[in-house]
């Protein structure tokens, strides 16, 4: 059995030895391991993938008594993570992640589809997964919030992911899932923040266009970057043309940003990623 | 012999066709034939390349009285146009455009170098190009201008190229050279516009880093865009080392923007390029 | 109503001049125009897009008697084109196309799916798209092509679309489809042609894979390519994961190869393509 | 002062807690740890950046007892590697790293430049390289390879540069030099393997041309693949002007093959690369 285990913590010497000689006494066999030292902020962030048998919370105690004491350790097995996608009306993101899934290709398991429009129902529903719309018209802003985190809490969920959802998330909404919600925002960050993007971007006469999968904090279009593609475009697309060839970068991105997350292969600090 | 015609002129009907036509007329053989029409603006943009023999003002006339008033008609032979070079200390913008330059594959004829430093001097004279400091300190901000001025006016030059200039260029010096002065701006513009775009970057976490030849307008960093490239980095990438792995998309881009005017290949319309 | 004006034909001089005056002389209104002349083959190009009101036949005919004898002049209007999708096991691209086909995006009717085996009947039926088995177990080969041929025969179809069929098509059914085929090769040709190019693309440890949609001719992988792409990789994929990975691109590039056709861009001669 | 400490071994279990904690006993400080398993071969890769005082010959002698007696170990410093760059005619590449090395960006000594031609004397000679031709018109094959070999032993290098060098260097020469060439292939390997590769993707109606970096080995582009990267064409290239197009990506991935290798970022082993 596989275990991926992972530390944040400030550097100190000797992390790798401690580290890779408990695993060692515990006849644990490292596959892959990827460390990296932010030498701006002096902290150490390590990705160990191991196989061998052990009990979780003996590894953990022993790691935690050997560390430094502000060390984050977390060990994550292969079990799928269970994801809610967020979506609104336009179906390429979340088709794209329901065929993934379907497929097997997403190690997770898609427990519920949650949008602002009934729109992307029927699509939701041919692929069985179920689909709650809570709409903005009938529910005022805390109902709408409320109810969202009902239906969030029914599941178990370890990512929020926003394929194209175009509404804003609230502070208090956000502040639940810290580091947990990975959002698909229509440009290259941080240039054309905001509403329309591919209208500012054709006004600014551009000859790329770009997608960028990130973390929500409570700023919107601020969070950690996780990963970022383009295309090239040139003076014959309409703003409307430019929208319809980003839609293919921005599934692309969103569903690379996700595979990481899923994959533990992402550490969120200093409103950074940094990604094994 | 092949010239290359360009006509940009609010759009009629039949444009195509009078134009074809008065060619014909002439015998001339169209080789290459490139139109747009910006419908947003209702203009029209026409690249005609053809081989044959004419009297350039005999067709420029018979192509004025037949199209419409506003017309802009230019006729361009395949005679090497000629660039002065503006930099300040960074070596491989400049150091890529003399090897090109070298080589035969520039289609233009390096007339000067200018610089407020005197650190690219040993590599232009290397290379046999005469290079001109006009540095800031013993000279004030209309001085500087006014010598720059004089420098360029010694020749006839057809662009301006910024390769790493590192001082803005005030807007009486600008207003001089419209839609010939080409800059590298070492980001995907409009991102991080200004100084230290890479520091900005950095502190951004952003996951690729790009730049953007452009038109010198009046507002820096906001001239039309020509082309547009980005390569990926990760977290490992210091700002330094940002920076040094922008230097090949910058240099790069740079002269593929270049290349695409000396090839008479691009129309400014409305802040925007249109590029055939 | 817009229409697509396409010519190919010998190069003579006034070729543009011919057309584009009869067009004129119709009234119709010239948007885009895209010309290309292959010096190599002394062979003409003219794509031309127009608005206005004239009968197909009337036109068709006045500019058969202005070309040359063996020009290939032929008129599209903007109806949605018919095609059949054929695949074997991966959902990638089908899925790809049903989503496309769904949001509106694919300006096509998908009439059918065939495939050889039943795995993704289920897929096409969720989005109301006939699904046809045709097996290679109980069927001869000549029965297969036979069968084939005759579902294919019950739509008026414009193109067939390889989305990931890994069966090669004899040149007996491929003969009745010339440059109708379009199919998706799992690498960046003319490398790796075959089975399992992941895998040979392993072996020989490259550092991208990538796709090609191209046209299906009688020689496997040798049709005039369309549109090609690459991701990088790197010594961490196994061929599995290449394989995977490279599904994003292969969708992709097929999506992009499919919409040139549908938009009447793409000419084919000399086992190449000109794509405006 | 900062080491580097390569290990290529036959994968064992705790050899990563071995080397960190022998590197720990010594106070040394890892600032980054990369390592890999080939899972096919059951091999183990380790780079290892570390900080502090130590001698070599202790560490070395330390480590050898402690792992597998076929493990390979070497610790590099951080001093200036030696190169030797050949050349045929062409500039780009040569100009390229003469540029790189003139404002420090390259971390190496060129020590020399060979070619079987005069005409880049001049280039080398302006950056004051030492340049030495052996043609081939008036030396015999081996007493061709009998010079080079003398030449280049006169310095003492880690690496030789081959930068379109147009000649195939025969195995008895190569075998001097086991992963210490590295080459720019004018192509994406393993497609257009031989003589004119731009001819060749020309001729295949291609929509891309890439370069790739390998080491050369006994059989011709068959080395190890550093790495690679390709740019889009369209049917208006030539093949003159793909190869002109070409030589950007091939300067950029040439460098970048380089800078790999004279980081210690590069493993070889079963004729690929295991690159950190």
């Amino acid at each position: 059995m596989k275990k991926t285990l992972l530390i944040s913590s400030p550097d100190t010497q000797g992390l790798v030895a401690k580290v890779a000689s408990i695993l060692y006494s515990h006849h644990l066999n490292i596959e892959k391991n990827d460390e990296h030292v932010d030498l701006e902020h002096n902290h150490f962030f390590m990705r160990t993938k191991f196989s061998g048998e052990i009990e979780d919370s003996l590894l953990l105690n022993e790691l935690k008594a050997s560390l430094h004491p502000q060390a984050q350790i977390s060990l994550k097995n292969e079990e799928k993570k269970s994801i809610i996608i967020l979506c609104t009306k336009e179906n390429h993101c979340l088709g794209d992640l329901l065929l993934r899934h379907q497929s097997g290709e997403l190690n997770a398991e898609i427990k519920a589809v949650i949008s602002n429009y009934e729109d992307l129902r029927d699509l939701s529903e041919k692929f069985e997964i179920p689909y709650f719309c809570v709409d903005t018209l009938t529910n005022s802003r805390e109902e709408h919030e409320q109810k969202m985190l009902e239906i969030i809490q029914r599941f178990e969920v370890d990512y929020l992911v926003l394929a194209k959802y175009m509404r804003i998330l609230p502070p208090s909404f956000v502040s639940h899932f810290q580091n947990q919600i990975i959002n698909i925002h229509h440009s290259f960050l941080p240039a054309f923040i905001g509403a329309n993007p591919y209208k500012q971007a054709y006004d600014r006469g551009v000859k790329m266009i770009g997608a960028t999968s990130h973390f929500v904090n409570n700023d919107l279009d601020e969070g950690p970057i996780i990963t970022q593609d383009i295309i090239h475009i040139n003076h014959t697309y309409s703003w409307q043309e430019m929208q319809k060839a980003g839609r293919d970068v921005e599934k692309i991105v969103l569903a690379r940003g996700l595979k990481l997350a899923l994959e533990d292969r992402i550490f969120v600090f200093a409103n950074k990623t940094i990604i094994f």
